[in-house]
């Protein structure tokens, strides 16, 4: 951040920029008042990574200006979750360099170096905690993880994970996703020797009441070393991985 | 159910019993009037076993009694559950041959021929389940089944499960029983062809709720072939068990 | 399983099949991966049948595919639940052995000897439970056993249960289907002799929350010999009916 | 109501009371401030019954301060539930005619004609819903009405409730009690003619959830004619019960 | 029904039906299987009044149907409840004498004497209860009582309900319906001395949870004499009121 | 209310009106029977502002209907909440002085003085939270209240908040809306030294179960001085706020 | 607070104090830390009373100490909840301006000028619910405000509540106390003009679910101006009764 | 691991122990049947940190057999938690490098090199919390950590957390511990930049329902790099926050 404080002084001395203009980008490095929304621009430097935009409840039009902004201010990857095709296609108008996960219906608009250290592996139990997954693997690679994914490997065929045992090992951080019980991260922290970020998802129908089973499993489970995040939340998972992953860099 | 009655009839033809006495025994083939109590005396001839005593609410002189009166009118073994050792020993002074299994709190009272027909085995996921995990096995030993125990199997330690693999293939049912997360029985369920019977128990805290966290983790189980019954019924894993054990008798 | 692999060698030995090709048949008999899932081969082997589709949350086009490879390495019946018309009749077009159940929502691609062994009764409380109640019968069916139907016998008007009660009594295991208040299991349980699966369904309004009463209603039963699956369940208690059904044979 | 008033002024005009007294008792007709309780002594006129007392949370010295000036300013029997042995005794010494019925935990102070109309039917499901059958039958009897009882008949042994069918036909009101399940209001409600009162107990464990589960089974029954009062609330299932009885009276 | 016992054995002795016909009339005086339902046809001789048509989860046709054959068999109304303009439409065309209520969704169709006996009070609170509050009137009056009403009496302007007062004290049965709090049963029961049959709806938002808040009101009301059913339940609120409403007559 | 009166018995007096006129009015003042709803129009006397109108589970046109009669009747703006732009529309054509906000769908009709004092700040967490936190403005501006907003500060960027303390210290009471974990109200309750009125709001998924998390956290707030209303409840949360702010006025 | 800093530099102008001694004084003025506690001595001029010691979970011996401190750095009453007897003899030793109330357990250290300001009016229920009453009463009278009470008026007698309706107009603010079904807010709600606080207490059995059904009934009033406080917590009743009592003072 | 195994092969080269000998310490290093528990002792070589002993439900001696035989196949420190001081005592007489912490009741039992490294820092919101925020703290000190303690931090004081700001950056792992409205970790995590461990404990009252508000309140954090544990659960936290700690070294 001081960087970024002593480059906008050496503008304003060496006349590039005027002092009013010096001002305001000092104060836009910790809000930004857009009306409908208060940036919290200083997130980048004090969390690492811009505030991200969470899209339900807002309009295209304030996504597309929350995001320029966001860009605007960031040297680095913006990310917006959530998001409908339509609401890709709006930031894309705006700002080429945006990409698009259709599965997990995240944002991600490319700036500054694309980095990709450590090693955070997505495990998820079936093929409908796909979207969950992949709104984990795709944020903490918007971070500048190195993320491997292995779909599909639930308990109730318990060979597909262990003939992984290998890979579960050497991650550095896992994200483990799963609906219906949530018997998953249970298994998985008994068989790896890293943090296990548990993610409950709201794939499930009856008792499963909304996804709160395999929340209450993940928080009730015997192995050690798992932390549990909010239901369906990929996003928090991603970012909390890309911490602990790039906690000793 | 008809050789009693023939043989009752057969009494009061040899004058062995008066016809007042016949009509009273074969009223209580039916039921029995206990006062505080009306004994379902026919259930040995409908369900093949008589009616269990469940002990909370009663005191120990209704127990006694009851517990004689099943065990003159019955052919076979007498159960009580979640008794105290107290009632064990004033229904021992009444009935001499009682046997107290002491981590369960089950009574059993023997009676006729005593089998041990199939195989059933009990598998339970921590040292706090073992009451539970027992008053299944006593309950299905009391039924005239062969009952095995492979116990303190949590899948936190998955390596002790799987060296267990062929015992839990070779079982004709099996009872799993399991608090905390409740992980266990989708985890057997996965490697064993046989019918599994999930028994979520009360252990834990927190988030466990008294055992509704396993109770959902097991209803939503990913794997097939599983019947769950409430949070520490072991008496009714263990009759459920008896039943499919011994379909094929 | 040990036919399948001499069978696989034979044909190597016999230059039937390359050594590749043999090494890949070996390996899809345990799993076989296709990107958004990796099928569980193995499982007809273990449990008797192959993996099931769940439809929802995969394509119309994951689905067929999914059910072409299932229908290719197994020597039985491929199931398909919560099916659309739409689904079937894309598998149809690729598969004409496939059969649809309306009511239930089922597919069933036919393969292999056609059983029907034992005897599986499937009783059920009100005609809005006839969903759950076809897809348990047809799951059974899919699996090899011989099923009776008893529909619509609440017991508001217990007589239409009471004059069929030898019924009740002659089967070899009993589903019994019920929402709103869920006590028929109760109530069949009390009159058979045989185990019972209850399935709660989400039929009911007010303070049903969703199956939640009847689900309580009957893991809380006062009579013994019942399994509990979970809400709207149908698949599972078939399933778990059939490993009952054909434990002796 | 009138005739009491009446009394009062014609005591005033025979000078038997002074004009004070008189008011004084006016006034008490409708409440009477004891400082800590404000006795809502109207309610014999308004609902035909005088105000109970609930014990819990009242000190002993309290309640024989209520019962005392319950019982000098109504004409009829006073109530009071859930009271322990030492309760009655001090009220006993003070009141001679108190009555204590040890399984419900209710006193009866006897006043006034004791009448004995109608015909209320008290099943019950189990002996360890004993206590709340017995404040239900209790209350009503200290109301005025004739109470049968026909307990231990719970549904697991059908033919024990299916043998007294004649007598739940002839009730004119019928209280049903019971835990676990809660499936005996349903039975009964399809097999009697009258209003049926369910009272859910808290008796049973684990997914009974301290009486939801019956609770909820006698909300959602498909039986018609059913009314639930709160869990153990034997004494709202008496009163309510009481008024029905004399409705026509 | 001993009266249409007869009846039928005259028309046989009559050569008025054969033996066939009464044989089939007398079946059908007990239940009547229609493939998708199995009517209970005996119900109008048990509990006064025919099985009602519940429409959710039935097709117009299957509804149309029903209503013909109950109508058929059944001396009195027949009632169908929770249907749509097109169902009503559907049974207009085939059975003229049908009355379709839009507000509470409920259809009648006509049949035998019409009376309207004795005195129930419907009292709701909110404009938003209107359609549960007309569903338990219109039951009550299709069971041959009479029925008033007294409408939007909220508690929060309590004046409007005191100035009823009278009304409330001559009624023999109140229905009570209220959503939101669910507090004006507590309130009417406190005025009122006649039994009161309390209905939670589930009007309201929030931490209302679809009727919840109302029902635990209710069924932990502070005033005597008030019986609850299921959220929604005007149906069962008419029927319970109608068997009290009748009990003296 | 005293003015209201004389104001109608001079018209009579003067014969600019009639006594059965008068008589209507006098009627009027206390509640109106329009059929569908009984207007409480005794509420602006009682309350100091009349009842508003809660549009959801109301026809368009008794909206318009209510509408006008309350205008009629009282002397202040009338207030509808929950209301659709179509609503507006009827209502805005038979009183011009209508006004909408689109972002809480309330109305208001304009009538008497249009007041403005004291000081309530309404603070919200998020941009999905505005709805709430407007419907709740606009409550209290409509009746009479000055209102200041403060929006978007959520404890995720706590700068923002802590750069408006002096705000919060100034404002006599606080309105604080916010949905997910619900952490504002504690943290500005911390900071400011007035009353707080906590708002749940809905947003939110997963275990936030429609507004219960933040609900929950609200009302185990640690900081002293809040009051909480239900989840979103902006109506109530401005009423409330509204009767403090004008409670020493 | 100004006025604090002020002495304290004067008293070391004057010598009367040394540097350090005032700069701990200055220092003490926010926080002081006591190792098990951290006190926030800065409360009392953020909130305009000192910090309250919740007791539970505190040793006697910190809760003394703790006492002291604030005694001794505050200019007003010290107020603490929940405490025992032995708690209070031992502050006394201490302090002898303690006070205990018995009901309540409640603990005030008396200080500076005892104020007694404005009108606040406490209602409650039942008996059952006095502790709760008595907490928020001695509360607010602590923080200097004029208290009445209002006990045992309960909606089941409402002509109890009506008697007095002028008072509840008169009040500035209400604290309307309830356990079981909590119906006296909405009706208190209804009647008086003021803010009313409504405080949902523990108090009842079964579907009382430990107050979560007067909180719900609360939350979900029909009448206006009502906040809500968690279960049993008379203390924060009382303190948000304070603030708005003496916001305009 | 593989040291070790060397290790033993060397021992049985040299002659030092006998095959059996070798044979039974491999075996160990896997697990160790105790009968009533089968010890996963190969979790030191998985995890880094052998099994920790869960004291609820294991008799005394049951603890001391274990922590002996932990002891004695492990390199490094035993723990064991939830422990009573008798328990403590009697590990201590076995094995005298075992140490007692009173406040979290937590055993450790000394072993091997003892470290120290990373950094992580314990918050906790109240003085109630500091059995669960030390049972975090001990355990990961156990593990090899250095851990800070922040205690009573509460946000009701936010400047008691603000003026340490700098603490809570610079720790390389946050676990915070909070109950009552469990607000501390999204405030603590919007000022942090490492993963926070959020730990919501039982302390409260009414509506905490046990810990569930702040599990809740934590779940739903706006705050990102959030994990959460069970209720409760500092060793789990202290675990997770180990690993996290010791990843990168």
């Amino acid at each position: 951040m001081k960087d970024k404080i002593k480059q906008i002084l050496n503008q304003i001395q060496d006349s590039q920029i005027s002092i009013d203009e010096g001002l305001q980008q000092l104060e836009q490095m910790y809000s930004c008042d857009m009306g409908y929304a208060r940036l919290d621009t200083h997130r980048q430097y004090r969390k690492g990574f811009p505030e991200a935009i969470f899209c339900p409840g807002k309009t295209t039009d304030q996504i597309v200006q929350i995001a320029k902004k966001l860009h605007e201010v960031s040297d680095q990857n913006v990310l917006a979750t959530r998001a409908g095709r339509e609401v890709y296609e709006a930031v894309c108008r705006e700002i080429p360099s945006t990409e698009f996960n259709e599965t997990s219906r995240t944002i991600v608009i490319r700036k500054g170096v694309q980095r990709s250290v450590g090693n955070i592996l997505v495990v998820s139990a079936g093929t409908s905690d796909l979207p969950v997954a992949e709104e984990a693997a795709v944020t903490a690679e918007a971070m500048g993880n190195k993320v491997e994914r292995m779909y599909d490997t639930g308990v109730a065929g318990l060979h597909r994970l262990l003939s992984q045992s290998e890979r579960l090992q050497q991650a550095k951080v896992l994200i483990v996703v799963a609906g219906m019980d949530g018997v998953l991260p249970s298994v998985v922290g008994g068989l790896a020797t890293s943090p296990v970020i548990a993610v409950p998802t709201s794939v499930g129908y009856g008792a499963n009441f909304g996804g709160l089973a395999p929340l209450l499993t993940m928080l009730n489970s015997c192995s050690e070393g798992i932390g549990v995040v909010n239901i369906d939340n990929g996003f928090g998972a991603g970012y909390l991985a890309s911490l602990i992953n790039q906690a000793g860099i």
